[in-house]
């Protein structure tokens, strides 16, 4: 691998993930990672653009948020890309109207979304709201339409908590494709169409750009 | 497709499916579905051999077949071919310790394995017990392995309940296949050991056997 400066040499913009590389989440907030406070001051501080993009779907950005900024992280709200607002826009244009199978702690980047009579299910992270109930009811709801629609924020195997591994949406992303038969439309990492959004952002090309 | 007459000529035994074929499931018991006491009992009356091969993993055979009488059916617990027991077998004949994935009402088919200190993970039709916390006990369990055992119940999609549609056992089944990067163990239908022991069972050979 060529040396850092070279690497370097025409980056203008850095992508920063957050969950495992700024802090590792778990009870009370989680923990800063050593060293990444100070990383993400310095790369403010440089001539380079950053952008924080994550899959973080169990949270509103409001709340990320606040919790990095208890961690002494100096970020706002407006600079993450994440996938809810991403989603949203999503079912806006098209005229969909989920059956949210989610995390309550991001259902707030819902409020404008109409969810009456459902023609869609969007799925993330839920943890503890993956019961069987509530899977069943997506499960349903997909059934039910002639062209089931399911988008998935992120497609994450597993994440890392202080207190050990815990499922991500992908398993149970998996779990409703192969009940109905059906391929999910997933929205954040890896989509290409997730990064191109958080590149506009601070107008950097995706050959200028450093993710990490 | 060949007349009846035809096609049952050389048919020594016949292999009826449960759930969906005999009743359909549901609170209170279920229903029997029309006509399949009257079958099942002329069929017994005929000179072709009868088996019960079921994936239901919610019951144990002895509560199976308790709901089955009570609906009117001719049917003792020796005659069926359930995937729980033939799971049980491969426990033991392997030294394997599961952690099980499983409905309340089954548990007492796995009363005489080791359940202490796992090695691997039993999933069946676990209904409710399909809680984010017990699929994740079931992941961890999984993911500190060196050789991770998955040994699935059945690979169902979903069945039909006097309520409606119910995800089986076959959706959590995709679902830790993706989180951990393994395959599965079918116990059940469709799985070819299964159906043979079924055949063994009443002394059948495959091609005189009718199955439905």
């Amino acid at each position: 691998m060529a040396p850092w400066g070279e690497r370097l040499a025409g980056v203008r913009g850095v992508l920063l993930d957050i969950s495992g590389v700024l802090y590792d989440s778990g009870a009370g907030g989680g923990t800063a990672i050593a060293g990444s406070v100070e990383a993400v001051a310095r790369l403010k501080g440089s001539r380079l653009k950053v952008r924080f993009c994550t899959n973080e779907s169990q949270k509103s950005r409001a709340e990320l948020v606040g919790q990095l900024r208890r961690l002494g992280f100096d970020i706002s709200e407006g600079e993450v890309t994440a996938p809810a607002p991403a989603a949203c826009q999503i079912l806006k244009e098209r005229g969909l109207r989920p059956y949210l199978l989610i995390h309550d702690g991001v259902r707030s980047e819902f409020g404008q979304i109409d969810t009456s009579n459902p023609n869609c299910v969007v799925i993330a992270d839920a943890g503890e709201s993956f019961s069987y109930q509530n899977m069943n009811n997506a499960f349903q709801v997909l059934m039910e339409l002639e062209n089931p629609v399911l988008i998935s924020l992120g497609k994450g195997r597993y994440y890392k908590e202080t207190s050990g591994l815990m499922l991500d949406v992908g398993p149970y992303m998996k779990a409703l494709e192969y009940a109905c038969g059906i391929k999910a439309e997933v929205v954040g990492k890896p989509s290409p169409e997730f990064f191109k959004s958080a590149l506009q952002a601070i107008g950097v090309e995706a050959h200028q750009l450093l993710s990490m």
